[in-house]
Formats: C-alpha cells, sequence, structure tokens
C-alpha cells in the first residue's frame, strides 16, 4: 500500500487558500480534507465542522493539553490549530489528507512531517493582495493595515517551503497544484515497490 | 530571466525512450531536444543530425579528446555521447532542453548538473519489455538475450534518478512527464524573484 500524500496548503492573510482548496476538494475525490480548529468568529456562510472546528478560547485550550493538535499559533489574537484527527493513521491507509494552514503552522508542521508537500500560494501583486483583502468585508480598517503589514513579512517565509503557486486565477493555481501532485506521486521516493517490476502506476 | 530546465529522459533498453520524446517535444514547444552521439548503426528511418549524430569511432574519439561531450559511455559495444553543443548558453537564455540517455551516462550527467530533472522510464512489466525489445526486429538473439539482462540490471539504477515514470501508453507517459515539468517550474529554488511579488507565473 502506497502511502497518501500529506498536502499543505499555505500563503500569506488573503492569498486565497480557502478558495483554491475547496476547488482542489471539488476535483480530486481522492484527496480529503483535514478540518482545523480555530477561536475566531466564523465568516458568513462558515459552518462548524466544515471550514473550521469553531472552539471557544479554553475548549481550544482544553484540546492543547488534551495534545489533540499536530501544530497549533496564534495569529492576529486568535488560535488556529491542526487536530490530529487520525491524520498518520489515513495516510498509512493510502488516503491523500489537504491540510490549509497558516504560514507559520505549515512550517511547524513541516519539521515533524518533512515527507509532505508544502505549497505556498502568492498573490500576483500586493496590490491585488490590498483588494482582495478589502473585497471580503470582514476586516476592520485597523485589522486591514495589520494583515496587510503582516502579509508582506510572511511572504518571506515562503522562501521555506518547497513549492510556489501564483494565484492568479483559482483555476490557474489549482491546476498547477494538481500537476504538483502528479509529480509527487511519480518521485523515486514513494515508488521503490515499481522497481521489482510487475505492477503500473 | 528564469533559467530554462534541463529535462533528462533514460530508461533501460526497450522501454520506449526515444518514442516519448518525441511525443514530448512534438506536444512541447518551448523544449528543444539535444542530439546525442553514437557509434551504433542507424536504424531505418533516423537521420543523421535529428535523433542522432552516427559518427565512426575515431570521430568519436576525436570529439572526445576535443572535450565536445558532457558525458559519453560505452553501451552494447557502442559509443554514445551527450554533445556539449552550448547547453549551458541556451539553458541561460532560459530555453528547456531535453537530453535523451542511457542509464548510466544521465548519472554522469546527474553529477555534474544536479540541478537537472532525472525521469527514469520503466515499462509496465518485464513481460511487456521483452516484447517490445524483440517487436523492434532489429536485434540479434544474441543482442535480444544480452539486452534483457541488462535491461534488469539496469532498472535497479533507476533508484537514483528523482521520477520514475511507467511507460504504459505513451499518452500515459507523456502527461505525468507534462506534470512533472510544470511541478519543477513551481519549486521554489526556481522562483526565487517571486517572493519580491508583482509579477505572475
Amino acid at each position: 500500500m502506497t502511502r497518501g500524500l500529506l498536502i499543505v496548503i499555505s500563503g500569506a492573510s488573503g492569498t486565497g487558500k480557502g478558495t483554491v482548496c475547496k476547488k482542489l476538494l471539488n476535483d480530486l475525490p481522492e484527496v480529503s480534507y483535514s478540518v482545523s480548529a480555530t477561536t475566531r468568529t466564523p465568516r458568513p456562510g462558515e459552518v462548524d465542522g466544515k471550514e473550521y472546528y469553531f472552539l471557544k478560547v479554553d475548549e481550544f485550550k482544553a484540546w492543547i493539553a488534551e495534545e489533540k493538535f499536530l501544530e497549533y499559533a496564534e495569529v492576529y489574537g486568535n488560535f488556529y490549530g491542526t487536530p490530529l484527527n487520525k491524520i498518520e493513521e489515513r495516510l498509512n491507509r493510502g488516503k491523500d489528507i489537504l491540510l490549509e494552514i497558516d504560514v507559520q503552522g505549515a512550517l511547524n508542521v513541516k519539521k515533524k512531517c518533512p515527507e509532505g508537500i508544502y505549497i505556498f500560494l502568492l498573490p500576483p501583486s500586493l496590490e491585488e493582495l490590498k483588494n482582495r483583502i478589502e473585497g471580503r468585508g470582514t476586516e476592520s480598517p485597523e485589522s486591514l493595515a495589520r494583515r496587510l503589514k503582516n502579509a508582506v513579512a510572511e511572504i518571506k517565509i515562503g522562501l521555506q517551503y518547497d513549492y510556489v503557486v501564483v494565484n492568479d486565477t483559482i483555476e490557474n493555481a489549482a491546476a498547477r497544484i494538481k500537476s504538483i501532485l502528479s509529480a509527487e506521486r511519480c518521485k523515486v521516493s514513494r515508488n521503490l515497490d515499481k522497481f521489482n517490476l510487475g505492477t503500473g502506476n
């Protein structure tokens, strides 16, 4: 049984991680989502247990104490974490798992799971990033300015990832990520069994 | 200017390297072929300067003396070599270059050019490999037996490559290789300029 791919998608605030991940999950039935936990307020339309597990701060701290997280971090005054949720077991059963994590959290996972595929989304330009954060309409002017300043700092952290994908359009970004997954499935290190011959890709 | 990709495709004798490379060059106008030199007899339809530079043994030895090769090797009593042919200059101008090299020769290039993309083609099975070598109709029974024995040994060498692609059909193999090229173009190490922002993929 070939081990599944651990796919970690990250990027600066407002780069469109959520939309790109939704498209990938829609197009790739073999990939399943690992829902993150957060203490931030749900945005309109977000459902508990689907986009996130929405926890109160003391609930989140209880999960930390119970070692239920692969990683967690505080971002803009809110907690975000990746629940373990049997991730290892699912990978060993050959299931591909998609994680959408903030920039710093993804690097923490990279230390623990270096065999994962770490993809950093970039906006086409800083101007476009600003438009997108404003357009979301859920940020106060103070929060917006803070997010933009942080985004510039976060983008430098992308240099520590494996792949960088410019999110000019959702379709282009998703197509590039699909190529990355196909290529990773061809890595020699993931196909040692093939050198005995007998089976196809 | 982003440096071009050096794409090296190899695989055991009879795996279909030539056919897959022809398909890729046909489908990908941005990729150009670097013609190898050999002292073996041309097969029906092969043209000097297109599939190979067909050289006499003393011509080949003169090219070696003039340091015209990136690598060369003797395989089944014939010489094969990769002429330098301004490869570096073309890569620096952003051109992608495809090399089709025998199993051992490709590893020699890997030592000199570790940033290249080393792709190993596998037959779907040993049985299929045998059929393909027989079907070519250009081998004596003695040569066929020797090729098969060597192929089994050569396949183990594939473990030292970056990617492995099963050549079940030309279309599938070419599609996988195209994904590998798209993914490699997204590698952070090939996109350091993007972290200043301002431009798309």
